[in-house]
């Protein structure tokens, strides 16, 4: 797209699926160069359109709020953000994966360090905007409360603060850069069959996707995830000292409201228990938080799941646990974890000592992106809120981890969850 | 856009920028018609693109998940939903909120009940999908074993099932749909100005917005919100029972993390105490969980800011805690509160007794969108978490309600915030 500049306010369009052939050429992105002088900043921002070099812009869906306030005449259009002290708490890499094309493509490494590494870009007018922000946090979990009572962990003053159950943080806000061929390649497929699907399958979102071959690289409106770092960052990289990682889906449901159909809450707070004993025996723990509500499908889908599952013929049970998400969606699960690892990558990983998960498909792609990982951890029994042994069986049974027992197809048809008393409708 | 239906796979591809003019027209729909069937469906699937008469698809950005299983194979591009046994589990409306066609405008009042209200379309071919899913949980809540022990609350076992803090809801997921006449009212705007906005200030998101004026409704990729209802469906639209409402905007950091920089989870926690107060006494309380995360901006966004408020000369404080967040991103919060109340119009609420919000924002809001409120509800002061003073303060001298004490501009200067030891940088 294409608007002037200066006024705030823009009264012409230009539609953006050719390049401009006249003017200026933007700068080139070479990604996975050696280091950031030749790799070239991303540049996404509206207020130079002529400066563009990727399809999509900053924020993610956010873009859509920012989009009313400019019409609304909140916002003006062409506001540049003054990020004076706003760069990273921390200092974080480089690390060799940010210089290897296959090991990241979904994030941009650089992201946090935009003003630094750029400084000439910016100096020279360009709006080169970070994607990844840095800060540091004092939180407090209630479930380690639990933990410190019965004697599992002990407040030290430093990570784990007090018998409140409050901890210090170092935690990073990453949004989606999208470097399409190496996208396509972790698909499996072309790139112009990845630019073709993601133009169709979106309804027509961004036809630069499918004209603008020149432009490699895409900020998706889409969630990203926060990387919540527990311990010293440089335990992380350390290989004489030990890193604790959980990799969590968001789940509104269970996370925010404990609902009691699913482990999620109560996976994710056994896995902030798990970094916060490693790092009180001087190694890190790391949560990555990804926006990957209902297994990528969103909310409407997952409740309306919710729904056949209690009602279907003989109630709820394990052994129709993954059909039910493919009758409403078509799939079971889209949240195509090929793309998760990248994230580590970005925190210079190359081993996890205890893995917080049973998810196979974590698992898998984790390694495969080559990662070594020590131990699997399951979620103790004991966590397993009322009705969502359902779940936890099924997954069992579908090849998740356990170190226990894998549920026979007899038992999961027995296993079953609470039916409503009487649903209207 | 366009494409082949049946083979589950499309290898042409149509730009969507202008009307077909040849072939079977779509469905039309008349936003706030008096019932279902004049007013039609809303149709954004993509299996039968020539029906379609949105702009945009389902399920928010999710589709862009969807899109990448398609890329990958995984998900069959011409799947439809089985959505046998997915229906409500409660009967909700119609109310005459939802006949009106100024009263919701960003999102669909027959969302729920699309199968059952177009039947007809349903049965010759069209693929109409549910924007709105309802189903019921139960949810617990660690705070409300607090209230329970503090003697605040009592466990009932139908409400708040017990005293480990469970009680029973039922939740609705609501995905946006917007009429563009109606949300170019809200922003004080024309809908060309509008559609102008939202294509350029997204990097040129869906140029069908501005080439088919034909199409007035759009699916934004961006997320939309949750409802948790506590007591009788029934009793929210009795004026002889009372309601109590908040509308909680979306801060992960603080909802999911608890973050102490933030009322967010403590405001959340108070809010569903007072539902289930209302609910045991014979009413009903709603929470609305948007999804804005850092008002609107985005989590990035939100942690430059922490660290400009931190960093800034004199420290974090009260005085300057709007400022830094203008400086960042050219405006102080895109929440955009005008389109929240249309959510409260579907569930048929014309008063609220008790408003869990302190927001001038939201209050002016509600109340000019017709909805009465009695009493204001402010967080108890021995809820707000160690470093969230400075948010309050700041939210008071700006207007936000209190019965209590403004603070003064000196006060607010005073107001300061943590600092942390030694940041690097």
């Amino acid at each position: 797209m294409d608007s002037g500049s200066g006024s705030g306010r823009i009264n012409y369009i230009r539609l953006t699926s050719h390049p401009r052939e006249d003017g200026p050429q933007p700068p080139k992105i070479t990604w996975g160069a050696a280091n950031p002088a030749e790799r070239g900043p991303v540049i996404a921002s509206l207020t130079t359109p002529h400066h563009r070099n990727a399809i999509g812009t900053h924020a993610g869906s956010y873009t859509l709020y920012r989009a009313l306030a400019v019409a609304a005449g909140r916002l003006k259009a062409d506001h540049r953000p003054d990020l004076t002290d706003t760069s990273p708490t921390n200092t974080l890499g480089p690390f060799p994966q940010w210089h290897d094309p296959e090991k990241i493509v979904s994030i941009d490494p650089y992201g946090a360090v935009t003003s630094r590494v750029f400084a000439e870009w910016v100096a020279a007018g360009h709006d080169v905007r970070p994607t990844i922000a840095i800060t540091q946090a004092h939180i407090e979990i209630p479930e380690l409360r639990d933990a410190i009572r019965e004697g599992r962990l002990k407040p030290d003053g430093k990570v784990l603060i007090s018998e409140r159950g409050d901890c210090f943080v170092t935690k990073a806000a990453v949004e989606p850069v999208w470097y399409l061929p190496g996208i396509a390649k972790r698909c499996g497929t072309t790139e112009s069959e990845l630019r073709r699907c993601l133009f169709q399958h979106t309804g027509g979102m961004f036809p630069e996707l499918v004209t603008r071959g020149d432009l490699d690289v895409f900020l998706p409106p889409i969630g990203g995830c926060t990387v919540y770092i527990f311990g010293e960052l440089e335990a992380i990289t350390d290989p004489a000292r030990q890193l604790s990682v959980r990799v969590h889906d968001e789940c509104n449901g269970s996370d925010v409201f404990g609902s009691d159909i699913c482990t999620c809450r109560p996976y994710l707070a056994h896995g902030i228990e798990v970094c916060l004993e490693t790092a009180q025996a001087g190694g890190a723990g790391v949560i990555v938080y990804n926006r990957k509500e209902g297994r990528g499908l969103g909310e409407v889908t997952k409740y309306l799941v919710y729904n056949a599952r209690k009602r279907q013929a003989g109630g709820d049970n394990a052994a129709a646990y993954f059909t039910r998400t493919e009758c409403v969606a078509g799939v079971q699960d889209v949240r195509f974890q090929e793309l998760m690892p990248d994230v580590l990558h970005w925190l210079g990983i190359t081993r996890i000592d205890r893995f917080v998960s049973m998810s196979n498909l974590k698992y898998d792609a984790v390694v495969g992106s080559g990662i070594e990982i020590g131990e699997r951890l399951t979620i103790p029994d004991d966590r397993i809120p009322p009705d969502a042994h359902v779940e936890i069986d099924a997954k069992k049974a579908a090849g998740y981890y356990t170190d226990g027992h894998v549920p026979s197809e007899d038992e999961l048809k027995a296993r079953k969850g609470r039916s409503w008393s009487e649903p209207e409708a």
